[in-house]
């Protein structure tokens, strides 16, 4: 077995995340051995997402810990089982698991921070990871568990070109919404439109949030489905009808800014408009997962589904991986394998 | 018949809400014949509620119609039908309605913006204005139907010595709650726990809220009832259990700042700790009105619920009774009889 290389924090980030807040360690002691419950994994592919971004400070506000500096960076991944001491996943055994970005590692999969998801026969794992990942389950039950759109409603969706973004919109079209996607430039925007079948895309960069969601949502929003937070929130609120819902998913607009703070939210309109704000984890429907892998599964095989995958080769790679999401250089889900 | 007075708004408040923001006008001319569907009242009580300030600017963000520079100022009362032309409510009805700050005025009841009560036989205008009003409806079905408080919960009531957040203490201690009310000074404090029989108070004034809160609460605030808005908020959203409910019912402390813009808010813990935040208007409940008011005189004649009302007398009150709301002078519901 050759060293083990693992991705750990250099420092915590000071305004935007870089490259340079990241530091690769190549471990050459052996592996310990396990204790009982304990798995090795072979890391095979990770899922690199924004929210890895707030454990990378000292006070999280993350429900998980935070990560310190010299820790190993942690994430979903697709792993292999080498070696085991917790029966119930045995060798060969092909898993999503919350894992670390390093070569191996050692999980111990009933005490999981997010329960392990076996990859069944058949499934590769770019599709593990990507048209019925956590991203798509997060979309799944926060559009319809959270947001309980009714078929004819407006449905606006910030990150509309991210990995859940794009679920949403998706989701709420095969659900007989109007869908209003917002992204950040020409090519997410067409993005929204080809992939995410939405109606119309407004482009934050480019123009007026505020101004065209009064232009293409004349009777409100109805269901806001918000990835980015900030003034896209703002922007939102105010606009929103009567009784309309904004499902909190994501914050990534604030997640450099060290917490998500928010600002200039109305709440008088909140009062009035009886309007509903609610976070949510798709960690409290992992009961229902299968239920929604298989909707899922079914939407992808009609083609009702599209999932963009950004795929990306190394583990020297994470780091960069990461980065780019927050400026927005990524194509969609970001995958990279650990070749 | 003497000369109608009547109070009007002088000029829009710039920042905080003074008597020389009304004007007192003596209309001396007959008043107009009425037309059908059209009732003449004499306003014998007016309830004085901080939402009236909402409505004094030229962009009102409220349900209602602002109140432009010029017109009378329009608020709940208790009214005897002098003349009528609805046949549904004959001369001799006595009846809480949306009215004026005048001595008398026509309404139409079919068309009211606020559903009028007829105040039964044997019940006073200080008890259909106080115990039965529509504060105690707002802080019946806020509580019950937005919050949803379990027995056991942890409830947390800005403006706790208010006359919603009196009654929302009383409700949550019938209910099994733990009760903590927030309120400025000490002689409101105690009030709290005196009348509004909450556990514990805190004294905003006095007192770091974020930091009596964690005390107060070590396992969180389960339902966060707010009249306040602002800093307090924030404050409890800081504090807030996982799943915890904030019911937005009110946001005084921004309504002399122009709107209800709140700051500061940390939008990550409304998503990880998947927390709803609801606004709500009494008037989406007025067809459960009865089955509230009846509720609450069981508990008014239990001894289990107890509303103080601030009584004053004459119409030339009526703006420094509206002042002293957002100073804290009043000494809970501010009724101002026309005598």
């Amino acid at each position: 077995m050759t060293g083990n290389r693992r991705w750990t924090l250099a420092r915590y980030p000071e305004g935007r995340l870089g490259e340079r807040d990241f530091a690769l360690l190549c471990d050459t002691d052996e592996m310990p051995a396990l204790t009982p419950g304990e798995v090795l994994v072979l890391n095979r592919m990770f899922a690199v997402a924004p929210t890895i971004r707030n454990w990378l400070r000292p006070a999280s506000t993350s429900q998980r810990a935070a990560i310190p500096v010299g820790g190993t960076i942690r994430g979903m991944a697709a792993c292999d089982v080498m070696a085991s001491a917790d029966p119930d996943y045995p060798v060969g055994t092909r898993m999503i698991a919350m894992s670390e970005w390093a070569d191996r590692g050692v999980i111990r999969p009933a005490k999981a921070p997010v329960p392990v998801f076996r990859v069944p026969e058949g499934m590769d794992f770019a599709e593990a990871m990507g048209p019925l990942s956590l991203n798509s389950l997060t979309a799944y039950f926060g559009l319809l568990e959270v947001g309980r759109p009714r078929a004819g409603e407006t449905v606006v969706v910030s990150g509309a070109a991210g990995s859940v973004g794009s679920v949403v919109c998706q989701i709420a079209r095969i659900k007989g919404c109007r869908v209003i996607g917002i992204a950040g430039g020409a090519e997410k925007c067409a993005r929204v439109v080809a992939v995410g079948k939405a109606d119309a895309a407004i482009d934050y960069r480019a123009e007026d949030v505020c101004q065209r969601l009064r232009e293409l949502c004349p009777e409100g929003i109805d269901v806001f489905f918000d990835n980015v937070g900030g003034e896209q929130l703002r922007a939102a609120l105010d606009c929103m009808a009567p009784h309309g819902r904004v499902v909190a998913c994501g914050q990534i607009s604030t997640y450099d800014q060290g917490a998500a703070v928010q600002t200039g939210l109305d709440m008088m309109k909140v009062v009035y408009g009886r309007i509903r704000i609610e976070g949510f984890v798709v960690g409290d429907f992992v009961d229902r997962a299968d239920e929604a892998r298989s909707q899922l599964a079914a939407w992808v095989r009609s083609g009702a589904l599209e999932v963009a995958v950004d795929l990306r080769r190394g583990l020297d790679q994470l780091p960069r991986a990461l980065v780019d999401l927050f400026s927005g250089a990524n194509r969609g889900t970001v995958l990279v394998v650990n070749d």
